[in-house]
């Protein structure tokens, strides 16, 4: 706050009415000069040659005119989408994503290619190659590339301190990308990136705290605080897998060595093996419809049955339901933050599942503020962490979300 | 941060190198002109107007010179620590307590007046008292007021939302002040305070992200994230007294409505039961040398016999600390914050009993968190929330801290 200078006031002053009027026009467009100087407060000459850049940077076009009662009509501005494109990368699944997307996040193309197995230098070829391959036709307009990396990212370094599924260790990721393109990079842990893409683009718009939690193979979340990720001391905030939610007899031990962590009773494969075990058991299972044996049974299965209403999936879910809900009640009590979003393979099991989190909440969380809390499911679902890839650079590098 | 134009930037950048200078010299002083202006990095003219202003309004004042190797010696200068004077006041325990403190937060003056049964607009009144018999003399030199209040505080309306203790609801505290002193006040929230006292004065001066746990009638936090407190949505961040720790048969219901609460096993009231029950049953216990009877037995008594080493006192009080370590697990997991500091009533029991907070600690969080993860006891002790109103003050008015 400061650390800054007169010098660099001005300058930043400069670059700060351009994103203002850039963010006005992108925010309120088609919109005319004199309304954004009414909106942004700034000179009418001003906001003219800051247009006027603007106009010749290709960033915003003249897309029209609105004829007034007196005087000449208005010509009307508005930000040139896709112009300017974004690339996002999701390195948290079983295939690495791809996306170029426009400055509202639409996805323009995209691109996957296989990551399982794959590991180290391998991995990261791979990643080379899918972002050569996205960006071969459109590389002059490209802002910069954002990625969501599975493991601890320290984000001011750039470096990928420990990611077990990639097999790297202290890869300096962002450095090795800028080399080969040249282009502004950004790099951050999956989880804290989907949280960012919830906020940017999904039912974080309307509120400036946000909680994202991922559940698929395992569970993390992502914490938005004043429109900004907070990443922790040493990266790993939201690392709520291992939140003790069993104590006593039932706690079984987990991979961290304590026992009794939520990722314990609550991830994708545990519920699969579940299922499986109720289909065994019962070959009146509504299972039974969705796969040819117990053991072909996926987590596709699981859903549809579920849906059936088939009670003993319907209590096993319910379970896993309220273990998230005691995650989230701890959550809520500590920071006091009313949305929650869902996100993630499991995500899929609907509104039923939010309900027995929503159950469980009013049973352990201080009343006033279960009230208070609103658990959502996310609407971006599969391309979360891409969204998310580009909210980080649409902020870092345009100031636009 | 788009919501400024030009001018409201010049003016702001004045601002700023006021603060910038003025923090240089509280930060390093005693500095000369020249020093200042290579560490700013402002022009030596800027600096020399700046300073001299400063001078005026006897913020900063010529203390001596150095010798140079050639030309004239520098001028030395520093701040006037005690020209300028806040009033800090804490609200949360049997008394109200206030001080006038120094720019460095050394108390000048201290007045205490009895709270304890009086309620609403009586309770107000002796708030009032307290005040003007503190501001009396030094009027002129105030910079403003800083209080802590137990309960639901707005900051941003400066508003009272609940107390049950003062039985204030709804209480424009704030404006109240204002248009009775004509001075600026800044209320909130005492443990919210207190957190920021710590990261100001105490055990958070090297650190940009803290957790304060104040365990005393009940437990509650304040939690600092990159050096500014962090309230919640509704200002209710860090209730963390309604965590859930105890489940299944032994959890006891809360004053909230749930079971299991954190507040339900640890607070001042129940260890204080717990040893007269221990007193009771055993007629050796160390306990009768601190008190002449089970039912005399307060908090100190309890304190002296638990340094005595007795062995149901030291089983009672672990306890209390492993459900606090369950507590700080879930922090920690959540946040990723690496300094914990406890206050309060209960940390006078010790080092022992922050050694049981870390024991559990390495029992339920992530090893590698636990690792990290530092508990220290507060060295604000009692004028813990003054302090911290103090510098609520210094960050808003002067920049300072």
């Amino acid at each position: 706050m400061f650390s800054i200078t007169e010098k660099a006031t001005q300058k930043r002053a400069k670059l700060h009415n351009k994103r203002l009027v850039l963010k006005t026009i992108y925010d309120q467009g088609p919109i005319s000069r004199a309304d954004i100087a009414r909106t942004t407060h700034l000179a009418r000459t001003t906001v003219s040659s800051v247009v006027a850049r603007l106009i010749e940077e290709g960033l915003v076009a003249v897309v029209g005119q609105r004829s007034l009662d007196r005087g000449k009509p208005a010509v009307l501005l508005s930000t040139v989408d896709n112009v300017r494109r974004i690339v996002g990368v999701d390195l948290g699944g079983r295939e690495i994503q791809g996306v170029i997307a426009d400055l509202r996040g639409a996805v323009i193309r995209r691109i996957q290619s296989p990551l399982a197995g794959l590991e180290g230098e391998a991995a990261l070829e791979q990643l080379y190659h899918l972002i050569d391959a996205l960006i071969a036709k459109d590389r002059e307009s490209i802002l910069g590339i954002g990625l969501g990396v599975p493991g601890v990212v320290d984000v001011r370094q750039g470096v990928v301190r420990q990611s077990g599924r990639l097999d790297w260790w202290d890869l300096p990721l962002k450095k090795c990308l800028e080399d080969r393109y040249n282009l502004p990079v950004h790099i951050a842990n999956d989880s804290h990136v989907a949280a960012f893409g919830e906020y940017t683009f999904g039912n974080g718009q309307d509120v400036s705290n946000l909680v994202l939690i991922t559940v698929g193979m395992g569970v993390s979340a992502g914490i938005v605080l004043d429109g900004r990720l907070h990443f922790g001391d040493s990266f790993g905030a939201g690392e709520i897998g291992h939140l003790t939610v069993v104590r006593g007899e039932n706690a079984i031990r987990c991979a961290c060595g304590n026992k009794g962590c939520l990722e314990t009773v609550v991830n994708e494969q545990t519920l699969v093996e579940q299922a499986r075990e109720i289909a065994r058991r019962n070959p009146h299972s509504p299972l039974h419809h969705f796969a040819p044996s117990p053991e072909a049974i996926d987590l596709d299965a699981v859903i549809k049955a579920f849906r059936t209403g088939d009670e003993d999936l319907q209590r096993v879910i319910m379970l896993m339901g309220r273990r998230l809900g005691d995650a989230i009640a701890a959550i809520a009590s500590i920071l006091n933050i009313q949305r929650i979003v869902i996100s993630g393979s499991l995500a899929d099991l609907g509104p039923t599942f939010v309900e027995a989190m929503q159950t469980e909440l009013t049973a352990s969380l201080h009343p006033m503020l279960a009230a208070q809390t609103n658990i959502q499911l996310s609407r971006l679902e599969r391309d979360i962490v891409l969204k998310g890839a580009i909210a980080v650079v649409l902020s870092a590098e345009t100031g636009l979300v």
